[in-house]
């Protein structure tokens, strides 16, 4: 076996060209959001799907199986080579988690669900532009009724949706989640049964953002989280994203909204939070999975924790105001910092989920998780969905959307064809709380320190504790080694009732 | 054989992801121009690497090979379909090229080359920076050595330059050149001795150009042009290009300085001249050979036409000059349209090839082809360049560069291993003149129109006898047949004497 590249060596290489395709893959999608002139939308389509195909390919050949092979048996599990490292292992046991996933999935099923999400997405902006569900209708029936095939592909133990919540959260099952999503449900309602008796803070009426004003905010903040120009970017796009080309390469967007500087801020802020995670993975492993977020409930963990844990609390608030009075000295003249911390941690049902505010929020996903359960199992059927919407909306918010539009046609993750996805986003605001309560407890002065524009210390912590490990722990493993405890949702609930039940 | 595709078409759908490739290919290198964040730009190299790999193993696959052999016979070029149409026989006759030049270098070889460049690249900035032209000659000796292999690898029948030169313009030999820039030299010579002679226009001392306003200088150029925002962009980028990314994605860049306003308006209309050439390329046609630029000397007449035989005539700038008045207001108010003419169109030896005027531009690349003929044939060597350099700009331009830095070291191309891609800028200059000419006598009141801001006649002649074309004729078949004349010089000369000869 001498002058013979080991398992590991030939696997990182193989691996490597895959990830070197993903980040062109970004690259096109970042690309298609931000600059690519609009009619060139065919085209794009057409790069993006070659692409996709030579990674499955890649991802499926017998060159990588065979190497895999070497290195673990793709049927037990079990490590080939006795003296693997720690991390080699963790590698092979991803490497493989990925490839078993991948070789269910007949490069025809990966054609005909792009097909059917292409033309599910033109469809879901027509009926969201024009309000009528029944144009979506039939396109979701059958995005439906692929990821059942989807989860029959991908096999499970108990219930179909737990094959596409594995594909976000590994391991992740509907009898986990069920009873954690009840009991913060409960937990949300009656604080916010409550919020609703106290007095409500004043609407503020603060003018016109210039676009170049915020755009310098959104820059002061990314260089307040430590941002190089020379590894980061931030852009405009419609909705804001973080992509993570390359560690060398991270690209942040923001949306700028003339009269409210609140979504450039939390945008730049969320999207920050995601993009230190990214270019903080071992670099070492660069290629394979050790480099990689662990999972989307983490990485939304990384991106919560920057927007509200830290970029709402007072003591940020303390250091943000005076900084945006000097870069908008005309709009927030008149008004105290406590009237900015009260407006920006304003509690109220609203119809729209990415405006929800930190009470609010996880209702909004619970709503979905619930639909998606149903849809999986058969027990919710697509034509009635507008319908369950609005009531489980007044169940849970007491209130009723105007629109399907701004109802169960708002999000754009159905059409993409991303079932699974949405509770990935409640972990993130489980994991962000669990995750601050710890920084919290190791820098009794965190309030000082951030009051004064220190961020560091926060930083340093997430790099040791989080970025560092990428995939080399589950996230399970991650969370208690960093927390001490095992992921739940007591710190959540707490922070919410400490900073809300008293606001 | 039935229900098989025919030839024609299985070639065209392999054609058709080689040419999908390569325009994800040029995305990156658009993106690493415009915005990369300049921290990626080794993961950057990575990509591109990547991509060429797989690029060249498309070209030079068995399953291309065996398409291709099925058309058309790969050694005599005799088509094997006797049905097949005009259009079928051209495309195939430029497939066979591509993949005989292909075929002819090897991977191992393209990878040395590359990795030799991207050295030189680097050495060559350093050198540069430095003034310092031993930094960058063993690096050069390095691309002469290996262009000189690869001109063996290709083949030629006269001289080793006739293999470089064929890749950017198809049979372009030495004998056929030498002549034509010796001739052209001479008159070049001899009109800007008689120029020298002139007064000289005043230097003219505008003020500082905003970068915003410039930015709306370019757009206004642009839609001037009749470019749509839909198909098309411009950004910044510190050497201006074009990039055809598809017919409906055209990438342009402009330079703005903000003491001269030339600058970018000339690159605008540079570029914009290319881009209206790959924008009207023959859409029914995309992925072969037919849906692309004939040859780089043909691509440069487009930009030229634009900039130099459109953009600097007296009747654009009658046009163009109270726009420039309109958009700043506080830099042309104290000088007449007749400064302006002059100013734009003023003629003088400099060092810099890409500030030169219409006349002694030219010189400066017929410098350079001596050099890299000499360099072929072995009767220069690279550690005699500044030398030979600076004595062939005093015998043709009257002036030494200051510097090695402004002298031999200021062009990109042989670092970039471009040997043989300077005559076709001279070519451009040769064809911009000889279709303006042909334009003229068909619209004789050009003038009239142009100096009102029309210029879709042009625009519509130019897709109409060369855009539409694509590949389907020769250079030489193509400009006969629109020019009713063969490629020559007389246009050019006798448009510089008219216009320079008694300015």
């Amino acid at each position: 076996m001498h002058n013979k590249k080991d398992p590991f060596t030939r696997l990182t290489e193989i691996s490597t060209k895959i990830a070197t395709l993903q980040s062109i893959h970004s690259l096109l999608e970042w690309d298609q959001e931000t600059y690519m002139p609009e009619g060139a939308i065919q085209s794009r389509s057409d790069q993006l799907q070659l692409l996709s195909g030579i990674l499955h390919k890649q991802r499926t050949s017998s060159s990588y199986k065979k190497a895999l092979s070497d290195l673990i048996d793709l049927s037990t599990g079990e490590i080939k080579q006795k003296e693997a490292s720690f991390e080699v292992k963790a590698a092979a046991r991803e490497w493989r988690r990925q490839f078993l996933q991948d070789a269910k999935i007949p490069s025809s099923f990966v054609k005909s669900f792009t097909k059917c999400t292409s033309a599910a997405l033109h469809a879901w902006a027509e009926a969201k532009k024009s309000n009528n569900f029944s144009l979506f209708s039939p396109h979701l029936e059958k995005i439906v009724s692929l990821s059942r095939k989807k989860a029959e592909l991908l096999g499970y133990k108990e219930h179909p949706y737990d094959a596409l919540l594995d594909l976000y959260e590994p391991n992740l099952t509907v009898s986990t989640l069920t009873p954690l999503f009840n009991h913060l449900k409960e937990a949300l309602t009656s604080l916010l049964a409550k919020i609703q008796k106290q007095p409500k803070a004043d609407t503020l009426s603060l003018g016109v953002f210039s676009e170049e004003l915020q755009k310098k905010t959104g820059h002061f903040l990314l260089e307040v989280m430590g941002f190089s120009k020379d590894t980061s970017r931030l852009d405009l796009s419609s909705h804001p994203f973080c992509t993570g080309i390359h560690l060398t390469d991270n690209r942040m967007t923001t949306r700028i909204d003339p009269h409210h500087f609140t979504s450039n801020i939390y945008s730049v802020l969320h999207e920050g939070g995601h993009a230190l995670y990214h270019q903080n993975l071992p670099e070492k492993y660069y290629g394979t999975p050790l480099c990689e977020a662990v999972s989307y409930g983490v990485d939304e963990s990384q991106s919560r924790l920057w927007e509200t844990q830290l970029g709402k609390s007072s003591a940020f608030c303390s250091f943000l105001f005076p900084k945006l009075k000097e870069i908008f000295p005309d709009n927030f003249s008149s008004i105290s910092l406590e009237n900015f911390y009260h407006f920006i941690n304003q509690v109220a049902s609203s119809e729209i989920r990415v405006e929800a505010d930190e009470v609010t929020y996880s209702l909004h996903i619970i709503l979905r998780f619930e639909i998606e359960k149903g849809l999986m199992e058969g027990s919710i059927k697509v034509k009635d969905i507008p319908a369950i919407w609005n009531a489980k909306m007044q169940e849970t918010l007491g209130i009723i959307p105007t629109s399907d539009a701004t109802g169960c046609l708002q999000d754009i993750h159905w059409a993409m064809g991303g079932i699974g996805y949405f509770p990935s986003y409640v972990l993130g605001n489980l994991l962000a709380a669990q995750l601050f309560s710890t920084i919290k407890t190791a820098f009794p002065s965190w309030e000082q320190k951030v009051s004064q524009g220190d961020v560091s210390f926060i930083k340093d912590w997430l790099q040791k504790n989080i970025h560092q490990y990428g995939k080399i722990y589950s996230p399970e493993e991650l969370i208690l080694k960093a927390t001490k405890k095992p992921i739940g949702v007591e710190d959540y609930i707490a922070y919410l009732n400490t900073k809300f039940g008293h606001l």
